[in-house]
């Protein structure tokens, strides 16, 4: 069975959206789409002095714990679940709070998946597989498998990998 | 670099210890080495009525934030910190309390290492390295690069793997 390790954070849980709309009830601003491409960071993407507050909000209990799932990737990784060895990858250590949040949240939104099936980790290097899906070019690479960009805002101009623009796309690349 | 994947309990943390002495305290009663070896796990060792209860105590907040530090693990991983690419990797997300436990355990007694260092995992199938240093012989059988078994009550009669009988002896094997 061939391994796929996919990742959390932009790929399976909406971590952008949440971001804008706590930071639209906060301040009443919206987010910049160019300027988060251009940092290729979601943080990037609000107001420079506000940058500091929003990165705390990552570290914030209860953040990753009500993360909205994004579009069509429960119903698509079930599916793949029965025909691929899933492993989802999370590069969490760095939010220690997110830990616990991350757990719950999967058993929560992903019940077909095992607690044998997660890693949280700081480091995707040493992780090996078949096919890496992450929205980050940095965890992909390193890797020794064939990797997939996943799209997000902040990574629209990235050119070096093959990209899944959804979970409908991901669902024809490995369903099909 | 090379890179030398090291596990938590029972490696550097002493879940043995802890959970024997927390027994005494509610039961008054000692631990069977025998079992132990023969169970090949450290709830084995306890009597058959109280294996429930000493297993639940795995998941008690609390548990892993207290664990004693192995003898010498701390001054031996800070040198090998300096030649080697350290990775701690612990199948803890079993125990979903223990996993901010571990990171401020890490945190406390091992500050040389970084949050990028930890790996929680619940299967380390999908992790490479050049050396393993694990006390289950089931982490070791998959592993593509060298494995030693870490000397454990629970594992002295394992005969497939070169042993680490102490830290001393990682030293031996590691620094010299």
């Amino acid at each position: 069975m061939e391994r796929i390790l996919v990742d959390m954070d932009e790929v399976i849980a909406d971590t952008t959206l949440a971001m804008i709309n706590w930071y639209k009830e906060k301040f009443g601003g919206d987010i910049d789409y160019e300027k988060m491409l251009a940092g290729h960071s979601l943080v990037k993407g609000f107001p420079d002095e506000h940058q500091t507050i929003v990165r705390q909000q990552l570290f914030e209990p209860g953040f990753f714990r009500n993360l909205p799932v994004i579009e069509n990737s429960k119903e698509v990784l079930e599916e793949m679940n029965k025909k691929y060895e899933i492993f989802i990858v999370s590069a969490a250590v760095e939010f220690p709070n997110s830990l616990i949040e991350k757990y719950h949240w999967l058993m929560e939104h992903f019940p077909f998946f095992t607690w044998q099936q997660m890693v949280f980790c700081g480091d995707k290097r040493l992780m090996y597989g078949d096919y890496m899906i992450d929205d980050h070019a940095r965890h992909l690479q390193h890797f020794k498998g064939k990797p997939y960009l996943f799209n997000a805002p902040h990574n629209l101009d990235e050119k070096n990998y093959d990209r899944l623009e959804s979970w409908k796309h991901a669902a024809d690349v490995f369903l099909k």
